[in-house]
């Protein structure tokens, strides 16, 4: 087994460079830039989205929905976004949101994962809160 | 950097480890087997729990939530269960899930991380597949 000292929490760098990531995703989700997005999520048949309304698994089930998603009223305001690293490869994200014109609260939950190809979505889930 | 050759997918000893942690996680959950519950969360200011109803930030907040709450009708059926692996410390456990007596859909999200004494939960994200 590796060695278990490379667990190190939110390292600076690394830290930083998930952080970097995350708001490019964020820009290309209000914008809807479909090929970004999909840039961003593993291309894998491991790949998993449980979305507000759906249930996607793999990569090619996620790129699916994502062409065919309305690109109107994307914008929304983030709070609460906590981004956590381990070692160098790997990151959670997640943030609560408001869409605008809405009341609700979203939550969104990303898994990240460095390859050597660089920082992929492994696995996400966005739902609402229930009141 | 690591060597990212450790980001191998599902090597099967780390799969086994992690779908057994994951099989005693359910045990205690619908039986309210809130010590063990909570040995499972990472003891972490910064392990977090998205759930159905609440937003928990912490792992005091997280054991604070589980000791409260009401310990009857958690027996639920999963299905489309996934988990994946990589490299020897990180995991992703996704699965749906049906509380007895509804029809609502759930999805249930977890991050795992392997410290050095064991395995434990750092992200959690449950939530009702909204229809």
């Amino acid at each position: 087994m590796t060695d278990l000292t490379d667990m190190r929490i939110n390292l600076p760098e690394v830290l930083a460079a998930v952080t970097a990531e995350f708001d490019r995703y964020e820009k290309a989700l209000v914008t809807n830039d479909v090929d970004t997005l999909d840039d961003f999520f593993w291309h894998s048949e491991h790949a998993l989205r449980y979305g507000v309304g759906e249930n996607l698994y793999g990569f090619d089930a996620i790129a699916a929905f994502r062409a065919g998603r309305p690109a109107n009223n994307l914008a929304r305001e983030r709070f609460n976004t906590v981004i956590t690293t381990f070692g160098e490869n790997m990151a959670v994200a997640n943030t609560e949101f408001r869409r605008e014109g809405t009341t609700k609260t979203g939550r969104q939950s990303q898994t990240w994962c460095r390859f050597a190809d660089g920082w992929h979505i492994v696995s996400a889930h966005v739902s609402l809160l229930s009141s």
